[in-house]
């Protein structure tokens, strides 16, 4: 398998074509950002650590009847993956208030959600993710119907499986956003990565911060919390 | 009927008690407020206007299979109302783009939407009034799926006889807010007014815009643009 050409390199990741029309090479950063790229910094291994919890999971999932883009990790920070068509929707799933939800709905951090919620953001750096709902993406064509329905039911099988996941290793899934893409035959697939950068992990016991937040808020013990997250999923 | 104490005082209308348990009298105002009370101002006539213009529209709505909370007209800014209790979340309909949703989703004003969207605003002033979906409104307990799927319903049917009502007008239906409420017995019916401080209504020629936008917007002829829907309304 030959690394070619850069295609993208995003905030947190670099994406390389391949010899094979139909796979990508997705390459982690330590660089971290925040804030829509405002806050910018480096979380020492954090590349490693997000490859390695991705690919785990991604596996888990697959096991579990969820098709993924995942194909086979290379290196410590590199991944051989299916190569799609990102579907411009981020797909965030909550099971306990946190963040951004926090502020808008006036309901304290840490109180859980009756059900889960499904968010859509529309994927627009520029816009800054504007949140949006399943008409806005019919409008806007952003999915078809058929692929919105299969997006959900994904998502949240996706949040049953990492919920129970999490919780066996003494940790809650606060909330997380997931991306799915289009194969090139049409196939709705999990692509990106689920790693501490994009859910909310807590310490079961203590609620402590094991996540990104961190970075965001400076709490301190960014690369402790990650190493953290790693050791549990990993199961070491 | 006789009018007694006053229940509550909004920026548009008073409601009422009235000798039945069961109904209330809401008097509308020509106060004008926007972007959640920081303008403020009056234009003169428009509870006047407000008043026919939402019982019009409702009566037709409700002879098109919509029930609603009208009951009868009794002067020029009053009216009796089946008492509702409001289903906290105001139902936003769109047929074009304008308003927040260009900023939002960075489309110019005036770009039809492919298909109608239908939004929900968790009504509540200090927050905003926050954008949410169907699962922040089920986990917030704001109302039953059963209610969501009837007041979906209802508010796409009111879409489609507003806009064909409108078009034989000449106006463009743009978009608009409705409110549900339930009486005691639960059921769902429309409740609080349909007018152009709740709807965006352009000429269909001009694009003219004909609605609350203009006193917003600071575009003059805030008076005569209410008069004007009045008359096309009421077909004199
Ligand atoms: N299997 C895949 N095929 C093609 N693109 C992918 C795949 N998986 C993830 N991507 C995309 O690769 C990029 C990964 O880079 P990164 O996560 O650093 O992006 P980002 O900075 O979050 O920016 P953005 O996601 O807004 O482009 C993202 O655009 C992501 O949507
Ligand atoms: N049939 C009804 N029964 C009870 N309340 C009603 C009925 N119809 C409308 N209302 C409520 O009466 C109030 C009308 O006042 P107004 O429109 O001035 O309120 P507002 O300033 O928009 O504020 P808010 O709607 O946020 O309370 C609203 O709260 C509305 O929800
Ligand atoms: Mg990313
Ligand atoms: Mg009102």
């Amino acid at each position: 398998m030959k690394k070619l050409e850069q295609v993208y390199e995003g905030k947190a990741k670099k994406v390389f074509k391949t010899d094979h029309p139909d796979q990508y090479i997705v390459e982690y950063k330590d660089d971290a950002t925040a804030f829509n790229g405002q806050k910018k910094g480096t979380i020492l291994g954090k590349g490693v650590i997000n490859n390695k919890v991705t690919n785990h999971l991604m596996q888990m999932l697959e096991e579990k009847g969820i098709p993924t883009h995942f194909i086979q990790e290379l290196s410590d920070r590199e991944t051989l993956v299916r190569k799609v068509s990102i579907v411009p929707i981020e797909v965030i799933v909550r099971n306990i208030v946190a963040g951004s939800l926090a502020t808008r709905l006036g309901i304290s951090e840490g109180t859980p959600l009756k059900r889960p919620v499904l968010e859509y953001s529309y994927k627009n750096d520029e816009l800054g993710d504007p949140m949006i709902n399943t008409y806005h993406a019919l409008a806007m064509e952003l999915a078809s119907e058929d692929e919105l329905v299969t997006i959900n039911r994904y998502a949240l099988k996706v949040n049953q499986l990492l919920l129970s996941y999490f919780a066996d290793r003494g940790i809650e899934l606060v909330d997380f956003k997931l991306e799915f893409g289009r194969l090139s035959d049409g196939t709705v697939v999990l692509a990106d990565e689920i790693s501490p950068d994009t859910c909310r992990l807590w310490d079961a016991k203590t609620h402590e911060k094991l996540d990104k937040d961190r970075f965001r808020r400076d709490l301190g013990n960014v690369e402790d919390a990650y190493q953290e997250i790693l050791r549990r999923v990993m199961g070491d």
